[in-house]
C-alpha cells in the first residue's frame, strides 16, 4: 500500500551508481590504477582556498549565529551578492528579492517543477537531458515529455514548436549541457523565445522557462554562455555552486526568477510555498556565509580543459565520433554499435567504465565525465584504441 | 494556473515570523533590552566546543572528499555510528541499513509523509502539533486529521481510537513535544501500540507511527524519553541534531526505520525514493563529518533547565497555569482569556511577544520558546505580572 511512484524511485537501480559499485569492486580486484572509470560527474579539482578559509575565519565569530536557522529564501546579504554578481557579469537584472537560495540544482529543479506545474500538466526537455528530470516532474504529477536532438546535438526547435500545447506547464533547458557539452547558442534562444511566446500568446496561458545551469562556469576557448533571462521573459535560473566551486555534497545553488517576468511575485510565492512542501527549511546557513565570500571565484577550472582536449583528440584520433564540448566535463560520444549498454559491456573488457546514453533519453551515445586525472585519461587511450580496433574503426 | 497549493502556503504569513518582524521592529524602536521575545525556538547556547573543532580539523584533509556527494542516505561510517548511538543509548536495535540520513527533522517528516501516505489517505496528530505537519501531510496529497489533547495535554487515545479507519496511513508523535515540553509516557505508548495494532488487524493494513523527536535530549529532572520502537513495530524515527548540537540551520538528522517491521526494505526504498522526488541528493557532506564525531554529545543544556525553573516558577506564582514541562524548551501556558490572539496581543503592550496556539491546533494557550537569556526571563517577570494583574490572576 506504499506510493507506487516513490517506492519504484527508490528500488530502481541507478546506471551510473550500479557502474559506481562495479567499479568499486573491479579496483579492489584489480588495482585502482587499472581501472578507467568515467562514470561519475564528481568535481575531481578542489574547492578554491577562498572557501575554506572563509568557513575557518566563521568558525572563530559568534558560533550561535552562524549555524542558526537563515529565512527560508536564504540570508538576505547572500541573495543580495547572488544578484550583484549576476547583474554584473550577465547584466541580468534580476533583484534579490527574487533570488530564492536552495539547498543545490535538484533541490531548485523539485521546487519549480512542484510550484510551477499542477497535475496532469507537461514539463518538456531536450534530449539528452539529466535523468532527475523525470523524477521531478513527476512527483510533482506532471508528465515530462521529450524532444529528440538534431544531428548536431542541438535542442530541436521545430519539434518542441510541435509539442506545446495548452496543457505545456513548463519547459527545461540546460547549458552548458549534462551530458554532451553543448553550450545553448543566443541564436537558439533567440528562436526558442520567439517559440514559446507564440505559444504563450496561441494557448492564453504562461510557459516557464526553467534554464539549469550549474556548469555555466565551466566553459572552454572563451566560449559565452548566453544568459537566457535576455531572451525570455518567463525564465527562472536554476544554478548550483556544486561544480564552479566544486562543493557538490555540500548543497548550495539558487533559483532567479527574472524581472520582467508579469507574475514573478505569484511565482516566488509558489516556489517558496513548493520549498515549504517538500520539506525545505533552508540551505546551509555557514556554506551560505562562506561562498557569499567566495562569489565570482571559481575551482581552477583549467585542468578540465586540458583533460577535454586530450579526451577529445584522442577519441577523434582513435576514430569515435563525438559532439565537441564547450562546456561541462562531459564527453557524449556516438556509439560504433546502435545500442549502448552492448557497448558499454564491451568497453568493460578493456576496463572502461562508460555510461550508456539510455537514461539520457536516447540511445547510441555513452557519456565521459573527464572530471578525472589527466593521468588516467592518457593511460587509458590504449584500451579505447583496442576497443575501436574491435569495432574496426 | 501556478498550483494553488503551494502558491497559498507561500503567500500565508507565518504568526511566527510576523511576531519576530514585528520584533525586531519594536527592538530597533526602544532598545533589544528592553522587548521579551519568547517568539522563535531558536537554540540559544552554542554548540558544544567538538562541533567547530571536527569541522576545523576536517579543512585540513582532502578537500574534495570532504565536499564530495555523499551516498544519497548518507554516508555509511555515520549511519553506522548513529545506529551505533541509538542501539547503546536506547536499546534501539536498529541497523546502519536502514537509518536514511537527512537535511533535518523537516526533511525528514516531508519524505515521511511522500513515502508512506497515498493521496486521500489520512494522516493523524496530536493537539498541539507543530505546525508544518499540515503542509508536509498535504503536499503529499494526505489529509491531516487532529485529535485534541487531554486535560493534561497528554494525546487523548480514546479519542484516537475514534479516528482510525482503513484510510489511516500514519500517525504522528512528538516527544518532548513542541509546544507543550509533554514527554509521551511508556504508559501512552503501550497503550498507543496496542490501538495501533488492534486497527492494523482490524483494517488490514499497515499504520506507520513517525515519532518526530528533535528534543530528544533536551529533557531534565533525569527524566527518560522511552524509545517508541520498544512498543510498536511499524515505526519511523525521525530526528534532527538542530537542537541537541544547536546546529538548527545546518540541517542534519536522519529517519531510522525499525529492524522489526515486517515491511521495512520496502519502506526504506519508498522513503529513498521519495527523496529523490523532493530534490534531496544528500546531506551536507562536511556536517555530516562533523557530526559523526560528535555523537553522544550535546550543547549544554543546563541553562534551559535552568531558564524553565526560572519562567515556569515565575509564571505558576503570579498565577498563570501552565503544564509543567518535562523536556524541549517551551512553556505552553493557558490564556487566562479563551482567545490567545487577543491574549498576545494584550501582552505586546507589556512588550511580551508569545506565540497564540492556533497555529498548534488549539486555541486558549500560548507558547514561551525559554531558549533565551536568563536575564531576559528575569527581566520580564514584572511584566508578566502587569499583565497578570490585568487578568485579576
Amino acid at each position: 500500500m506504499l506510493p507506487k511512484k516513490y517506492l519504484a524511485w527508490g528500488q530502481s537501480k541507478s546506471e551510473i551508481r550500479e557502474l559506481a559499485a562495479y567499479g568499486a569492486a573491479r579496483k579492489a580486484q584489480i588495482g585502482a590504477d587499472n581501472v578507467f572509470d568515467f562514470s561519475i560527474g564528481n568535481p575531481s579539482v578542489p574547492a578554491p582556498a577562498c572557501v575554506n578559509e572563509a568557513i575557518a575565519e566563521l568558525l572563530k565569530g559568534d558560533s550561535v549565529q552562524l549555524h542558526s536557522y537563515t529565512p527560508a529564501a536564504g540570508l538576505m546579504s547572500f541573495r543580495k551578492a547572488i544578484a550583484d554578481d549576476l547583474n554584473t557579469r550577465y547584466q541580468a537584472g534580476v533583484s534579490a528579492d527574487f533570488i530564492y537560495v536552495t539547498c543545490g540544482a535538484a533541490a531548485g529543479l523539485a521546487i519549480c517543477m512542484h510550484g510551477l506545474v499542477n497535475p496532469g500538466e507537461k514539463v518538456i526537455a531536450f534530449a539528452p537531458f539529466f535523468p532527475e528530470y523525470r523524477i521531478f516532474a513527476e512527483a510533482a504529477g506532471g508528465e515530462l515529455v521529450t524532444v529528440p536532438p538534431t544531428e548536431t546535438l542541438q535542442p530541436d526547435l521545430d519539434a518542441l514548436a510541435q509539442c506545446l500545447d495548452g496543457e505545456t506547464a513548463a519547459v527545461i533547458v540546460n547549458t552548458p549541457n549534462n551530458p554532451s557539452g553543448v553550450i545553448l547558442s543566443a541564436e537558439s534562444l533567440t528562436r526558442l523565445g520567439d517559440i514559446l511566446r507564440a505559444a504563450e500568446e496561441k494557448y492564453g496561458r504562461t510557459i516557464y522557462l526553467v534554464s539549469d545551469e550549474p556548469y555555466r562556469e565551466l566553459v572552454y576557448d572563451g566560449t559565452a554562455v548566453p544568459c537566457p533571462l535576455h531572451f525570455y521573459d518567463d525564465t527562472i535560473l536554476c544554478y548550483s555552486f556544486s561544480k564552479s566551486l566544486s562543493l557538490p555534497g555540500e548543497r548550495v545553488g539558487y533559483l532567479a526568477v527574472g524581472s520582467a517576468m508579469a507574475d514573478k511575485d505569484d511565482v516566488f510565492a509558489a516556489l517558496s510555498g513548493a520549498g515549504r512542501g517538500c520539506g525545505f527549511v533552508n540551505a546551509p546557513s555557514m556554506i551560505q556565509m562562506a561562498v557569499q565570500s567566495c562569489l565570482g571565484q571559481t575551482s581552477d577550472l583549467s585542468i578540465y580543459k586540458a583533460n577535454r582536449d586530450l579526451l577529445y583528440n584522442g577519441l577523434v584520433e582513435l576514430g569515435f565520433q563525438c559532439a565537441y564540448p564547450d562546456g561541462a566535463f562531459y564527453l557524449f560520444v556516438k556509439t560504433p554499435e546502435p545500442d549502448a549498454r552492448a557497448f558499454c559491456e564491451r568497453a568493460k573488457k578493456y576496463e572502461l567504465l562508460l555510461v550508456p546514453s539510455n537514461d539520457f533519453g536516447m540511445g547510441g551515445y555513452v557519456r565521459l565525465a573527464y572530471c578525472v586525472s589527466s593521468d588516467m585519461i592518457r593511460r587509458s587511450l590504449p584500451a579505447f584504441a583496442a576497443l575501436a580496433k574491435e569495432y574496426g574503426l
